[in-house]
């Protein structure tokens, strides 16, 4: 395969959850900012937002809500935000009715804005020597969170940027044979066939934790993870409807 | 601001709709898939998958779906798949029921494998000298698409992806102010304050074709893309639920 800087940050991508006690400059900042501000956008809307998270109450609130104890810790913690709230205001404030911002159309649209823009801001992380981790917890109690950080509108993924302070091993991840297709999508999936990646993914948390008990992907994927259980996140719907977002959903 | 070649790539960031007459060798499509393959994953899910578009009469379907004459011509096409049908197929030949798999919350979480997977592969394609446009229209369409493409999950995204025969003009973004907020997140939005951005987009229109009716950010936002209107766009969750995506939304 190609080798360039970018493509060899790329493919040594590993999430970061120590961080030096340092937090971003003005510079690097004002980077990360041109960076999301220049991601390809649908229908040039437009429809993305990011907010850096500063007061320290806000923080450990934000933490306790995702129960993760780097969040808002050393480093720096943003927000990224799916924000049909501009558009809307432009709409009013110029005598128009909302049009199609309450559809679920729009707001996929904005959606892929939000989460484009996040992963072209992780790559400019990565680029400049910092790393990174998503934070998928700022939905696990989607109402809270939302009043957490006063938003008009749907904060889908947090980001904790800072300085490395460990160095995780390489997470292996499924065959390329799995995921991308030549042609035609392959149907005919066979669980057996996984077998020589499930020891894989064994021998990767062996090696990292000891005490871990044996774990790997399909036992992952049949685990409760995926079980049925109770959780606030799945009042991601009524959060939703409570921003006038996909009020159109059947 | 920082600069270093992954940054430079991406604040000079356009989509190409015009390229030469090429395609990726296997060398380029092998390193996209590997840079497709390391992206971050939500509870390491891996729910994502990409779709190479090959067979001619295809690409030319898409094309007509789309309404796009680059779409499936010079270049490569390539469908991006929120893609729960495989751990959906590892519970159920490992005899487990579906779970989560039909939730909201799940579905979401794919997306965000999807769309950062997204954006990575954008990455990397520009940093090897080529370029792409983001084809949203894919969705215009859904329920055809879906058969047109003969997938069991949602295609959120395409990419045509080639060597640029085109030189755009950089598209001017929204100020940083509007997007990008220190702290707390301003909602008292006053639309006067983007007069000095609508006319940067209106001379950006005029230098780019003398025929284009003048235009501007405020103009588009208040125009027909968000006009109330019929579209089969609106068929997205229909689409969904025939998947079994997002049964649990209310």
């Amino acid at each position: 395969m190609l080798h360039n800087s970018t493509v060899d940050a790329q493919i040594n991508h590993r999430s970061i959850r120590k961080f030096k006690d340092e937090v971003l400059n003005k510079e690097q900042l004002k980077t990360l900012y041109t960076v999301f501000q220049h991601t390809a956008t649908s229908m040039f809307m437009q429809n993305a937002s990011l907010l850096h998270v500063t007061d320290p109450e806000q923080k450990k609130k934000i933490q306790e809500l995702g129960n993760q104890k780097y969040v808002g810790a050393e480093g720096d913690l943003f927000i990224f935000i799916v924000d049909l709230y501009r558009n809307q205001q432009i709409r009013q404030q110029l005598g128009k009715d909302d049009g199609r911002v309450h559809t679920t159309d729009i707001f996929f649209q904005a959606m892929e804005d939000t989460l484009l823009a996040f992963q072209n801001v992780a790559n400019a992380v990565e680029s400049m020597g910092l790393g990174y981790v998503p934070l998928g917890t700022v939905n696990d109690h989607p109402l809270e969170m939302l009043k957490t950080l006063n938003l008009p509108k749907f904060p889908v993924l947090g980001m904790q940027v800072g300085v490395p302070d460990q160095e995780p091993q390489l997470k292996p991840r499924l065959p390329l044979e799995y995921t991308c297709f030549e042609g035609s999508y392959k149907k005919d999936f066979d669980v057996k066939d996984l077998k020589d990646y499930d020891d894989v993914v064994t021998t990767y948390y062996d090696l990292r934790d000891a005490n871990r008990r044996i774990d790997s992907f399909t036992k992952q994927i049949t685990g409760k993870k995926l079980d049925n259980h109770e959780t606030d996140r799945d009042q991601l719907p009524e959060e939703l409807h409570k921003q006038g977002l996909c009020l159109d959903w059947k």
